[in-house]
């Protein structure tokens, strides 16, 4: 079974989560070893919160949890690619995804 | 206009790329100010490069230059999202996309 190498950012994997269904990027996050055992165990997205220092699993007090259906190492294996079924939005704001700030070019 | 949040993880940010035709996540990299400002400025993808501590103009040797379509922040700007179209292979693999390490669930 692959490794996950969490040396390379402090003992944490970024980690992307996309929709299973139309393939949107819905957010980035951080997973520690524990959390990433704990997704591979439960099914459902787990991560370490950075600003509060905690596991956190996605949802758990908002009820918007993801339903894991994929896993996708980098070529490295620093990175993690989540693909899931998620029980409504990805972000704290209320929005389907995190990703809603448009960048304008020159 | 949105400003990045470089603070948070070490003056660089997290950055995601998408084909914009496939919506497939082709990697995940990071920018510095400088590297966000030149693909910006030139609407190819320039990154930092953590392990040669250099700006990395994607494709310049290899010719896989990503062009930008669009690039949106999210939530809270520390993690950027950009879709391209990819002039070649994303992976340093030969890989379309670096994602092809599948993880086997329990």
């Amino acid at each position: 079974m692959l490794k996950p190498d969490f040396a390379k950012l402090n003992g944490l994997l970024t980690t992307v989560v996309v929709d299973a269904n139309t393939k949107a990027v819905l957010m980035v996050a951080w997973m520690n070893a524990e959390s990433y055992r704990r997704t591979i165990e439960s099914g459902e997205t787990w991560f370490w919160s950075r600003s509060r220092n905690e596991l956190w699993h996605k949802g758990a007090t908002s009820g918007n949890t993801q339903r894991v259906i994929e896993m996708t190492l980098d070529c490295d294996c620093d990175t993690l690619l989540v693909s899931v079924i998620p029980n409504g939005q990805a972000c704290h704001t209320g929005s389907y995804s995190c990703f809603f700030n448009l960048v304008n070019s020159k």
